[in-house]
């Protein structure tokens, strides 16, 4: 299997420039990649951003929302790129449109995977590591599973801050680390917390980590930093 | 009903005085008070830490999850109080011991809730204003809806920022206001966006912001500014 999965935050020019090295490497000589938009509300706007903000990789974007029968464009596809947003929403479309089963096969069958953010946790065993509001509820919190481990999105370590007229405050809310443990409580799954910016490229069964730290997670043990070019073992 | 919902993050002397006084104000002259841990994993721990770090209004805490019959307990209770953590593993505990019809009805007959953060999240229609992490999955969504708003707590404006080695870096994650918009394209519940520290009391049909600000947001109009002592009509 063939998958590269993002933080998300690709919003500075060189994260930008290090998503397309990447995207080019991962998805190599095709031409079009098919874009799932679900986790957003508005799917033509983001379907016209990932080209206007340069997070195409040099791709021709098709949405899968303009074709007519989803499950036949994914079989279809040369490629698929799973975007951010709402992670919640995503997985419910992707049962409502019964799509999980099909993304599974292809990519298994050798379809390259991209997902960022909300696409980066479906591609998990479940999107229970998710960091987004569950403004709908999904059949259930399965998901693709293509690869053993949990990840962590737009993942950072301490607290955060506000800022309120020039100065940073302290948010008490729980940290990072806080709900990861919390997610130990309950469950068994190593959990990779992807600093923003940084990608996990699958290949070969393989997983390499890219382009920024990385921290890992392992119920009942410290957590460990890791770094660009270290691999990842679930 | 008389309902008092903080929004956490009393973690100041200030504000853990401005919660000892509104409870003294909605308990009255009660002694005990039954405490609900289930949003934390170590529900021991969690009833003495209520005490101990002084969020208990100088009332006895007694813990739900050391009483025989928790629905007998919840019967004849003079108040309850639900405390924060993990709001998924809170509701999907109601759910398992078939507690929300008793705190429904008890609620509704007269005694007290106060709710902190996780504690305030349930008694909202649903939980689907929450911060937390989905480490499991309840049957529903819907929770106690004792009050007929969402209220997301420890709620902020604008980014967030990470302090690495002494500097803020922005990050890029979703912010609170887009998350609520998110909500929004899905439901139509107004939602109080409860700073650290705010309290909303409940009494005589009348909802009043005490301690904080808070920002409330109504489907497809511009969200407003509330002040301590405004009145919150939903």
């Amino acid at each position: 299997m063939k998958i590269l999965l993002g933080s998300g935050g690709f919003r500075t020019d060189e994260r930008k420039s290090n998503l397309a090295t990447m995207m080019k490497r991962h998805f190599g000589d095709i031409k079009t990649l098919l874009f799932v938009p679900y986790a957003l509300h508005d799917h033509d706007a983001y379907e016209a951003m990932i080209t206007d903000n340069n997070l195409h990789g040099g791709y021709t974007i098709e949405g899968i929302h303009r074709t007519p029968n989803p499950r036949k464009a994914i079989e279809q596809a040369e490629g698929i790129y799973v975007g951010g947003g709402n992670t919640f929403r995503l997985l419910n479309t992707l049962y409502e449109l019964d799509l999980l089963d099909v993304i599974r096969s292809c990519v298994e069958d050798g379809m390259p995977y991209l997902g960022i953010s909300a696409g980066t946790n479906v591609a998990c065993p479940t999107m229970m590591t998710t960091n987004d509001m569950p403004i709908c509820q999904p059949p259930s919190l399965k998901a693709l599973g293509l690869v053993p481990f949990q990840v962590n999105a737009h993942y950072y370590s301490g607290a955060t801050y506000v800022e309120v007229d020039g100065t940073y405050h302290s948010h008490f809310g729980e940290t990072r680390d806080d709900r990861i443990r919390e997610f130990h409580e309950m469950n068994d799954a190593p959990v990779v917390g992807l600093w923003e910016g940084g990608m996990i490229h699958i290949e070969n069964n393989t997983a390499t980590l890219h382009a920024a730290s990385a921290r890992l997670f392992r119920k009942g043990e410290a957590a460990i930093d890791i770094q660009p070019g270290d691999r990842i073992t679930a």
